[in-house]
Formats: C-alpha cells, structure tokens, sequence
C-alpha cells in the first residue's frame, strides 16, 4: 500500500528542531510499518535563515542542516523570501521555538487550513483571540505543558469522554521541583538558585524560572481547554523574589539574592509546619488559576513523586478517590521532540 | 456547521453497556460543541436479545431500554434477526461485552471496514490471528488495560514518537493489588480472599482473579503493541493457587483457601525481606511477558503508588530516570464506559 506523504514545516532549529529533524530520519521505517506515513519535511526556518524544497529534502541534507546549526552556521547563506501561501497543501507547520515571532506564520497557516503542532507554549498563552484560532482539531500541543507526558491528550479524551474535570493540580516546573526540595531539605535559597543556574536547571537568567509565569503558561493552556475564558494576567502567580529585584543585571540579582534566605525559610517553614512536603503546584479549577508554593501530605498524590519529576493530577467524577496521575520526566529536549514526533503522527492521521 | 453524524452499535448491555448509553445521552451538548459529533445509536445488542434501528433511537428509547435492562428484561420481546452487512456505513461497532462470542461480530465488521471500539480485552488477548484482524488505526481500546487510564493511547503515542520502548511494568489488577497489600500487612491469605469477595472485589468466582489470567491478558494486549507475536499460553503467569484447586466448586475452594496461608505467608515474606513492599506485577520486556507476585522498593516508582490504584511505568530511551508513570483507578463501570466513550469520539475522528 502507498504511504501517506506528509509535508511538514519546522520553525526552529534549536536544540528541539534538531533532535526532531534526526527523530524524524531515524523513525523512517518505523513510521512506514506502523502508520504507512512519509513525513517530507519541506522546510527548516529560523530567525536567521531559511531553507525550502516543496519536493522535500533528502535526508542527508537535513542531517547536514543539523551539523551545520550545531556549528553555529546559518542553514542558508541568505535568507530567502518563503510564504505560508507556497507551502504545499495538508502542509503541518511545526513551531519548536519559544517565541512569539512565529505568531504571524500559524495564524496565516491556520487560515489556509494548514495543520500545527506547538511545541512553543507563548502563542497559546497569549491573548485568547491567539487561542481561538490556533487550539482546534487541526493543532495539536502535547509538549506545550510537561514536554512529552501525555498530558494534554488525557485532557482532551477526559473532556470527550462522559467524565467530568472538576480539578487540576500540577507541580509543572522541574527547576521550581529542585528548589521546593532545597528549601524543604534547609538549604538557603540563594545558594540553591546558584546551584540551579550552575547544574543548568535554569534559563540564563534564573529570574525567568523563579518568576513561576512559565508553570503560569502551562496551567492557562490546561484551563482554557477546560474552557475558562482566562488571560496570563488572571492567572494567580506567586514568584519566588520582589518585583523590585526585576530592576537588577543578572549579575546583580545572583549577588542579591541572598538576602532572600531569611523570608523563603520562613515562608517554606510555615506551609511544611504539619510535616507536609514543600511543592511548586499548579492549581486549576472552580473558574480560577493558582500557581505557588505549597505544602502537601507526604501521602498525597502530588506528595508521592520525586520531586525531579513532573506530575500532573485530574480529579474527575469517576477518577474521585483514585485521581488519574501522569508522572515522569518532564522536561528536555529529547523527550520534547519526541512529544512533537507524536503530535505530528497524531496530526497527519487526522488530516489525511 | 452540520454534525458530524457517527453510527454507533453497541454490543452488551451490561454495567459498561448501561453507563455507556447514559454517558452518550448527558454528553450530547458537550459533542455538539466540542467536537461537532452526533452519536447515532443504531443498536443495542446482548446475548439474549437486540433492538436495531437504521435511523438511531430516540434518547427516551435508549434509555428505556437501559432501564428495561437494569430490571433484568430482555431489550425485545423476541432475538431479532440482524447481520453486520445491514449496518450503515462507517459505524462503530463497540463491545462492552466479557466474551469471545462477539469475535465473529467483530471480525466481519472490520472485514467491512466499519470501526471496532473494545472494552472487551478477549478478542485481543486470543488467537494472534484475532489481533491482526481487530489491532488496526480503526480500533480503539483503551478500556482493555486499566479502564479509563490512558495506557494504550500513550504507549500507542510513544511507539508513533522517536522514543524507544524499553519495559512496561504495570501493576493492573485492583483485586490482586488488594490481597498483595493485606498478605503485606499479615493477614492470613484465606481471609483476605474471602474479604475480597465480600467487598465485591472478585469474580463470583475468586480464582477468575486469583488465576492472574486477567492481569496476563492486559499485559499480552500491551505486549502484542510492541511487536511481540506471542499467545496467552507463552505469558509467565503467578497463579495465586495451585492447579488441583481447579477441581474445587468455589464453595469448596472457598473452605480449602486457607490451607494456602501457610505457603503464601512464606512466599510475601520471601519477598519482602529486605524491606520492599509487596505488589502484583506484569512486566513486558526483552520478547517476554511475566505476570505475578514481586517485591518492589518503597522508594520506586511502583511502590510509590497506592496499592488501590493501578499503575502502567513506560521505561523508555527518553524517560530513563524518570520514567513516565499513568496511576489511578483502573476499574469500575462508570469510568470504563467514560473511557469507551472517548474512544468513540477519537474513533469517529479517526473515520471521516
């Protein structure tokens, strides 16, 4: 039997659009005998440089364009004019980026009816307008939140399902999950952050993690799924340093944050008093969205995972006592364009 | 927008069946809304008698035939004559049922290239023959493992991924994760059985459970997705007793369990001599599948989870340290009939 021929986009050719482009070489057969599926990647995009082939690469040239990025060399020598208009039909166009430049290009392909798999969290968390036209039957955005645990799929079969979602907890950020289990274990938090940063936990600039607005991203995905007419602004938000400290230098605030010793012991002294465990979570329901630290039963669900994993809980009507858990690593960028390969399979069967 | 208009007949009316035709009932406005779908139900089938309808019945009749049923009726005053060739188009053929009677059903459906949904886990777990006509991207089945718990559309999602499926361990039987926890704590194997069968736990008859063929026919349905051809006969199965007591009537069996206290008692010590907490287990790895009584650390990722819920560990290239982990209630009529519902919407999905 003939195999699907899927065209695909990848914008990004980061640490995830790499490992993609080498997933998608390597499972080749796999995808041939299990989905008789051809993913024809027509084109890599970055914010330097393009290339494009409607006919497709082969791939030798795509593990070329990877070594080359790798180097730190643009994919092309210049970056030629390509439009969402030129792409070929049933074209699914891949976003591994973490930023909101892309916005444009998956709207303008959602309006040609094109399919997108988000691995970039921003334009889902955007303005609800953004949401509205891009999370359909035609997207899918698995790694968006906890990389490749099936999170964002159980959610959508729950709310297909006759089940009803009552509420959502999620510890969702490792480096947040390292820092509660510092601060529990009585280190002090600067000493910590430092390690955080220094063990690459951490963007560059750790006040990006400490702020909790990218565990904030993640739980209004969750929440707009559940229909909750929500923005990032409504979302509760406890950050882990002042606001005033958002004025410093990187280097500044990795000298200043000492001083925050004293108030993260007693604040993670108070919500552990009972003997509970300290966790960065997520809360979602009855209409609202809270992200923060708390405390919670060494034999609660979220108590019981390590806290390098990632967790998500769904309490439901049939899942009360029992909660439906999704557990495991969750961050990467292997793991995460593996999650990508799944969604653009799970795409490409959808479309066809 | 017009609805999507789905065929649907339904195969047992049974637990699964009755919650299955409420849940589509109380779900219409959701389908309407989120998925632009509306379940026809065109007939209602059982061992005793069937309905049939072309155009779909009325939500009133669908559920006077549940009610009809629930007080022991048959669904029409005689066994009508129906063949699957009479079926419109692209139905869902779904089987609620606990038996291989249905296998012919089922295998001129697919033969018809109509959709197969399962809860019923004997088609899957017999003949391989069986498997490859039933186990295809027009199938769903998420119930056969775990009930509701995304299991099977995850491992599914991991083997369409660039991840690499190293060993499933799962632990899938809520009755024998019960007498694992209470042999644990002491208490005598005879009694536990019996509590179990009090509690409604088991089968009217316990040794369905205690035969570890059930927990055996997940793990073969789980082990036949990763690509091994083997038969239930070539599963490594723990029974709970020993062979003779096959011979028994169960309320023979019933007075004789205790005679197993002693060597069962020895055999949970046995195990959990270096501290480790005592589970059922199913493992799937290397081409083999072994099902039955093993010691787990306190601190792993099995013996994390309460012995209530079940539990499926993907142990896979990407999710190495931190494999990723489904738990949660992995039984019950109502959250199987929620699972089989959504299986239907990703079906329906799938087909048009």
């Amino acid at each position: 039997m003939a195999l699907l021929d899927q065209p695909v986009l990848i914008l990004g050719v980061g640490g995830v659009g790499r490992a993609l482009v080498r997933h998608i070489v390597a499972a080749r057969a796999r995808h041939a005998a299990r989905n008789r599926l051809r993913l024809r990647v027509v084109g890599l995009v970055d914010s330097r440089s393009a290339v494009l082939d409607q006919q497709g690469f082969s791939d030798e040239a795509l593990l070329a364009f990877v070594a080359c990025k790798e180097q730190g060399l643009p994919l092309a020598s210049e970056n030629p004019h390509w439009r969402v208009a030129d792409l070929p039909a049933r074209t699914i166009v891949v976003d591994t980026t973490a930023s909101e430049a892309t916005v444009p290009i998956l709207l303008e392909a959602k309006a040609r009816g094109l399919g997108v798999v988000l691995a970039n969290k921003l334009p889902l968390a955007g303005p609800l307008a953004w949401w509205d036209a891009l999370a359909d039957e035609r997207s899918r955005w698995e790694t968006t939140c906890g990389a490749a645990l099936p999170v964002i799929s159980t959610l959508d079969t729950l709310l297909n399902s006759g089940d009803d979602v009552l509420r959502i907890e999620g510890a969702l950020s490792g480096t947040l999950g390292f820092l509660a289990a510092q601060l529990e274990q009585g280190a002090p938090f600067g000493a910590a952050v430092r390690e955080a940063k220094t063990k690459g936990y951490t963007e560059p600039d750790p006040r990006q993690d400490l702020s909790g607005l990218d565990a904030a991203r993640k739980a209004l995905i969750l929440a707009r799924m559940l229909g909750y007419r929500l923005e990032l602004r409504d979302v509760a938000v406890e950050a882990l340093y002042p606001a005033e400290m958002d004025a410093l230098s990187v280097e500044q605030f990795l000298d200043a944050v000492d001083t925050l010793d004293e108030p993260m012991r007693a604040r993670a002294a108070a919500l552990t008093r009972e003997g509970q465990t300290l966790r960065y979570v997520a809360t979602i329901g009855d209409g609202c969205v809270r992200v923060g630290l708390v405390g919670v039963s060494r034999e609660s669900t979220l108590g019981r995972v390590h806290t390098s994993d990632s967790v998500v809980v769904f309490h439901t009507r049939d899942f009360s006592d029992n909660p439906l858990t999704i557990s495991g690593r969750g961050a990467g960028q292997a793991v995460t364009a593996s999650g990508v390969l799944g969604d653009i399979v799970s795409l490409a069967q959808a479309l066809c």
